[in-house]
């Protein structure tokens, strides 16, 4: 099969029915804007060991790959348009392209998001997506928003992504039921498209968690020259697998704080906005969960009556 | 050097004066569409060892990656306007990193085309570039767009940037001035833009030539329903090395009807239009070659009186 045959039965029927002006096939896909938008763009690239183990489900990567970058949509409140997918594979293997290709394609139709170009080539696994949406001119949620104040919000779950990967390496051990909860979480997480644009208008800053919520809480912290208390007893909550099982608080600690892969949206709004935030919760079937004041600077953990050294946790980064 | 000291110091200087919205730093970069213009945009993914080799320059590579891709925004006429970088890196090199992004930038600002965002992570070395350019609504230059009778034309040089990998290969020697030339047509090409845009409205057809001129024309005659017949002692001509040292006609054919690396544009006009293509030409100070003639069906080789086998010279696949 050559490149041109793998495009054609993979990908490209995908981008036969949509609202691109010109789809996959030429130099360039086309794309007409809609009057009175801004254009919200992103690209996310998964290179395996790195972002996933090398016997990662297929159809589950497909999902994921998508997901990682509609969640940069969602943290920007935009609605998804369409995307284009650039990729190195070592083989051309039909089975795993056929059951990549559906994972991805089955979470575009079901956000709208169109697979609009692309590039294939050989070469060692490599992801590499580019998002677009739309969002009405001047209403795009940023980081650089957050006022003294303000509420912190988290979106669903924290933790619980982490627990899966801990599990997979053999570092820790979790009941049948629990590991397939969490690895739901890490494997097919959900972007929260539907909140972000509930929140328009209503959140004042917004990032989505992949880093790890102290890490992504940190880019807030860092546009908006604020500080930050959060409330680690709150936060400890949000792992779902801790309903089920007994964990240590200081593996719960690092799991929430830190761990990363949740792609839930960390978001921040005045105290009068708190009818509202509800309702937008509400309106996207997506619990929130009030985590913490907006200061004037530095970051403070509070456990109860005991505070925490934020320092101790560190966020993840690619070249540290 | 951690990922975001990484961005901030070698890429993010690039966005800040700009006229995206909103650049590099938060979870999507925005973009203000201009009024009655469609967007275009496309992506290409270089990889070690298949695009490049190991101890590529990484000047040129910052170069290249992004030439590429403005080489399919000047395919379909479309003005530059910004692109994302994703990247893989084996290691944060601070000289190699200084390098590519000076290349790579350098060549952004000479097309006003602005880095508004992108993603860097560890891996095997990956360079994924999406580029967006504007051209006015509905006058994209599409490969669809061929009719029978029209003339075919290609830009620039042909077979040179085959020619500087060959001899880099040890396969063939040439002259330390030809390779010299040769060299740089593999290593710094030039995107066609200006031409791109000049041919709005006057080309039909057209499409940029990366994987050789026999592989891309069968794009446009697939596209479009139609045949060719072109002048292959005409095209060898075309390879401006052949000017300096005597090279074999077969190696000749090769070199400029599958090359692949030219990075030169392939369109198709009507003979109406001789007149204003070469105007086209003139104003974008790009030298224009007519080629052949886009015929019913079927690809016809004509060198002098003998009619050579098209199915003889294959173009490059990354999967066959």
């Amino acid at each position: 099969m050559g490149e041109f045959e793998l495009i054609d039965r993979y990908f490209k029927q995908a981008a036969t029915q949509g609202r691109a002006v010109l789809g996959i096939g030429d130099d360039c896909a086309l794309w007409r804007p809609t009057l009175g938008q801004d254009l919200a763009l992103s690209c996310d690239m998964l290179v395996q060991e790195r972002h996933f183990l090398p016997d990662a489900d297929p159809h589950c990567l497909g999902h994921k790959a998508l997901a990682v970058n509609l969640s940069d949509l969602a943290a920007c409140g935009a609605t998804p348009r369409a995307f284009l997918l650039a990729m190195a594979l070592p083989v051309a293997n039909e089975a795993w392209l056929a059951s990549f290709s559906a994972g991805m394609l089955s979470l575009a139709q079901a956000h709208g998001c169109e697979l609009i170009g692309g590039d294939t080539t050989s070469g060692p696994l490599n992801l590499s997506i580019t998002v677009m949406g739309e969002v009405p001119t001047g209403q795009a949620l940023l980081r650089s928003a957050a006022q003294v104040g303000d509420d912190i919000y988290v979106s669903g779950h924290l933790g619980d992504a982490r627990l899966a990967l801990e599990a997979r390496l053999g570092r820790i051990q979790l009941p049948a039921g629990v590991l397939a909860f969490c690895a739901e979480r890490l494997d097919t997480p959900t972007p929260r498209v539907a909140l972000g644009i509930a929140l328009r208008g209503i959140a004042h800053a917004c990032a989505d968690i992949s880093d790890g919520l102290l890490g992504d809480l940190g880019h807030i912290l860092k546009a908006s020259q604020v500080g930050a208390e959060l409330d680690v007893a709150v936060i400890r909550t949000l792992c779902a697998s801790a309903q089920s099982v007994a964990l240590p608080a200081d593996v719960l600690n690092t799991c929430t704080l830190t761990g990363g892969d949740d792609y839930e949206l960390l978001f921040t709004a005045p105290t009068q906005a708190r009818a509202a935030v509800a309702q937008a919760a509400l309106d996207s079937q997506t619990p929130v969960t009030c985590i913490g004041t907006i200061t004037a600077s530095g970051v403070v953990l509070r456990d109860h009556e005991q505070l925490l050294d934020a320092a101790s946790f560190s966020s993840f980064d690619h070249f540290a």
